[in-house]
Parts: structure tokens; sequence; C-alpha cells
């Protein structure tokens, strides 16, 4: 229970105090949870590129379970990427995701969208639907990686 | 996720070679996954607390959103957990997870429906309900981590 207090009087404090960004303690958190929710993303994201490249064999359900996943974490990162979460922790981002804001939302965008695509693909449980969507999937990871993230 | 839970057990029970779990490339990873997973369910799960507890104002909409969040990432830790994966990275997880894997299982089950409740009731847009539901729900983190986690 102290834990659960001390997470919530966090939050109650940042409410209150920080602009940088409304949903989190500090910086730290913030970058946290976004390294999080794409390491999580990132697992799953891969189990599927690992059929849509044959080295595991094609599981139709395991693909739609990992899409589903997949689809859910990626609409959480960004809402991370607020003012004031440059640095705070160790961090691959790059400088450019503050300074181009709506360029970055646009990538960001395009990766929710594949995998929401991604999810409908696994749904249908034909392969080559799956490995036509992590194609286009794994496209906006790199993409961002690319202009985003140091190397 | 539970079929993929059943998945991983199975593959690490017959795959001698591989026993650390069929769907992590090693130990580090499982460890890494399942930190990431709780640690970006406890954000979402800490900003419920704050307006269960009167510390932030009540939003019907943002209980729902984070309460959803909390119950799709109450899915995912559970898998991680599989054997091999008791070291490998630091880790607050004691042995007993392991020796006592029923015991273990109920516990993260409880944690599972809890946060199906807390959506629900973060869906009837009533304080009250959720209070009782955030309530129910923090009892299941609490009764677990004082068993299997490190102080």
């Amino acid at each position: 229970m102290k834990a659960l207090a001390a997470f919530a009087f966090a939050a109650a404090t940042l409410a209150v105090a920080a602009p940088a960004s409304a949903q989190f303690a500090k910086a730290e958190d913030a970058i946290k949870y976004r390294q999080s929710a794409l390491f999580v993303m990132g697992q799953h994201f891969g189990r599927i590129g690992a059929m849509a490249n044959g080295r595991v064999p094609f599981d139709a359900k395991a693909a739609q379970d990992n899409a589903d996943v997949v689809a859910q974490m990626a609409k959480l990162p960004w809402a991370a990427f607020g003012p004031g979460t440059d640095k705070g922790a160790p961090t691959k981002a790059l400088p450019e995701i503050w300074t181009e804001q709506a360029k970055y939302k646009e990538h960001s965008d395009k990766l929710e969208a594949e995998s929401v695509k991604l999810a409908a693909a696994a749904k249908t449980g034909n392969l080559d639907n799956l490995k036509a969507a992590f194609g286009a999937a794994a496209g906006t990871c790199k993409a961002c990686h690319d202009s985003y993230r140091a190397k």
C-alpha cells in the first residue's frame, strides 16, 4: 500500500506542478515508460517477424494474439515524449523529436495505423497477408528510428 | 495470452535445449519484459489511484482509458516468469515464484480478474465504484508483492 500511495502521491504532485507531462511524476518516469512500452511492443512484434520470415512455423492464433498486443502497445509510447522529457535518464531519443513535433507525430501516427492493419491481417489467418502487413509496419519502425533514434 | 502462456510452458517443458522460455531469446529479455509490462501497468494504475484517493479531480474518461490499459497490461507479465527466468538480470522476483507455481498463478489470475472488474467499474463513470474496484485491485498487487517480491 505504501508503494501505491507513493504512486498516487507522485501523480498528484505532478498534476499540480508540471507542464513537462501532466501524466508523469518526472522525466525519468516518462523515459522509462516509453522505453518499457516500446520494448514490450518489440517483443511481440519480433514474434510475428519470426513467423513472417519463416524462422518459426506460422501459428495463426499466436500471430493474432501477438498482433493484438502490438496494436494495443502502439498507442502508448507517444504521450511519454512530452516537453521536458528529452533528458532525465539514458535515452536514444534525438532532439529532433521535440523540434519537429508535427513530423514526429506523423511517424507515430503511421505506426499506430500500420499496427491496426497488422492486427486485421493477422485475423485473416493468411500468412501472405501477415507478411505484407508485417513488412509495412516494420518499415514505419525503421523510418522513425532512422530519423529520431541515436544509433 | 493464456494460450501463449500455456504454449511457452509446454515449449519450455518439451524443448530441453531452450528451457528458459520459448518466447524470449534469453532470460534477460524475459526479465526486462515483465518489468516493463509491470511498470507501464503501474503508471496507469497510479493515475487511477490518484483519482480514487482524491489527489486529483475525478475524470471519468481518463479513469476509463487508464483502466482499459491496466486490464490489457495485466495479461502480459506472467508468461515472462517461465522456468529459467529467476536470474539473468537484476530482479526482485523471489525463488518462491518457481517453487510455488500454482499459488503464484492464483495471485496473477486474481490481479487479472480484478483489473477486468476495475475497467468495468470505470465504465460506470461512478467514483465510488472506481474507489471500491481500485482498492480490490490494489490489494491483489500488495498480496503478491508481499509474498513474491524482495523488499
